[in-house]
């Protein structure tokens, strides 16, 4: 059974945890150094929860107390309750879903063991956008994806906006982060999968193609897409097996539009790969 | 050529066009009201002039005056100059590209104008979200959409974020706004479209399947994508020809990812119909 404990000054040190989730530097930096990620409101904290991460604490509202007794009944961690003002305060803006909870890491799976079972993975090189990356897990999630790899720099599929975007997803599909971005693709290779780079670049090979030429349907496919600004470097663009497009219009071209946004590639591929 | 008028105070009441980019609500009205919409940094100036906006003013640091002499060369509109902190005053943020415009909104055309020479067609009901209306057009301009239309209170395609996001492709592709929800679609279906409606309902028309059933290459496709909540409203849903739906996994739907993002769905559908 979870303690609760009334609180009210918002520079109470035991709500440390849930200072300025606006200020994206200040949070990398402190869900890093102790682990922990928030999750925002009931849904967001039940998915949490029922995904096996432990909670560290939780800070909301009286009134959301009720709807999430089962979940807090089955805790050991403190609950904080406070007004309205005080969890705004301590959070710098109106949580409108009223319930916080700071969740603690799990270790990530190694990524040889993250791949041993899959047969499509998504490989994320640098993204930058927290939106991005949870909208291009909700895209993987809903289009048969069995996991999801991340370059070391790239954002993190955790921080609160990633799951608000990913509707739960990042809870539903499993992850891993490589260690080294040089060697990064050496695992894939070695596990069998056929290496697609995504580029813009419309002397690629076009994915349709691409894909029918991965033959039988045994066969892995990784789909690697870059940064929002750069794309994937040429590092990894010439570690793989195909540099693939996926096909634009050359009026848009001409007018400017001269790359899809990552999520909208993301999905035409994976919609792809699914059938 | 333009007027150049140093400004200091941010209470200007020449600048009341650049108060408070980050005030949605106030925007809204605010550019309803004397018809115009904001275009920020360099790029998306030139784009908006090339495209024919007349500019009410321009605001800017002195470093922007002379990369953009030669649009400026080119207006009678004045150009304030002003210290980054002023700019960052009225604006209410630190604006990184430096320059901004006030562009004169043009009359758009009607539906039927619109859609009498197009054959791909997306039609957006009640989108919400101004990053997903940009990430649309500009999903539509690279893969060759040649027309948008809105429902009467879809979020608006030249407020600051939408173009953004967009990269342009407001600027590339044309749009309407429907004047009637109600009687809305009539137009698109007088002028002989196939009304296909978008829903993450998995008892729908697949989509593939759907597209297959148009046939002949000469046929036109209106596709109709929901708002990020609710989806298509059921009056729009009985209209369309077919509801057709974009296949998802069904471990992801157990998992509660039931849905794609509507960008997510848009790029695939758009893509598909691009084949
Ligand atoms: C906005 S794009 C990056 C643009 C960057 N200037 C470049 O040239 O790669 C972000 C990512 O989306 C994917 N992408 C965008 N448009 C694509 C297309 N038409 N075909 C394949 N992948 C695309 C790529 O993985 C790319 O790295
Ligand atoms: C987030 S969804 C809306 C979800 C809403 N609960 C519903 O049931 O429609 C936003 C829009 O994206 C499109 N969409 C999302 N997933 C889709 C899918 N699997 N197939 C077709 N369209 C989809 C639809 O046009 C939908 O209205």
């Amino acid at each position: 059974m979870a303690r609760f404990v009334t609180v009210s000054d918002p520079a109470d040190p035991r709500l440390a945890d849930y200072v300025r989730l606006r200020d994206v530097n200040l949070r990398k930096s402190l869900e890093a150094e102790h682990g922990l990620f928030i999750a925002e409101g009931e849904k967001v904290i039940r998915r949490a929860v029922g995904t096996g991460y432990p909670a560290r604490s939780f800070l909301m509202a009286r009134r959301w107390v009720e709807p999430l007794s089962d979940v807090l009944e089955r805790t050991d961690a403190p609950v904080y309750v406070a007004d309205d003002a005080t969890v705004q305060a301590v959070a710098g803006f109106p949580v409108h879903r009223g319930a916080l909870a700071s969740m603690k890491r799990l270790p990530l799976p190694a990524t040889a063991d993250l791949v041993a079972d899959a047969r499509r993975v998504l490989v994320l090189e640098d993204l930058v956008d927290h939106a991005n990356v949870g909208s291009i897990f909700r895209c993987a999630a809903a289009l048969g994806v069995n996991a999801v790899v991340l370059s070391p720099r790239c954002a993190d599929p955790l921080y609160r906006r990633s799951v608000k975007v990913s509707m739960g997803a990042v809870f539903a599909i499993p992850y891993a982060r490589m260690t080294s971005w040089h060697d990064g693709l050496s695992e894939l290779r070695a596990a069998g999968f056929t290496l697609l780079a995504l580029t813009p670049d419309q002397s690629a090979v076009p994915l349709d193609k691409a894909l029918a030429a991965v033959e039988g349907p045994a066969d892995r496919v990784a789909l690697m897409l870059g940064s929002e600004g750069d794309g994937l470097s040429s590092r990894w663009l010439d570690e793989a097996d195909h540099a693939v497009c996926i096909p634009m219009s050359a009026a848009a071209m001409a007018n400017g539009v001269d790359s899809l946004n990552v999520v909208a590639a993301a999905a035409i591929a994976c919609h792809a790969l699914m059938r």
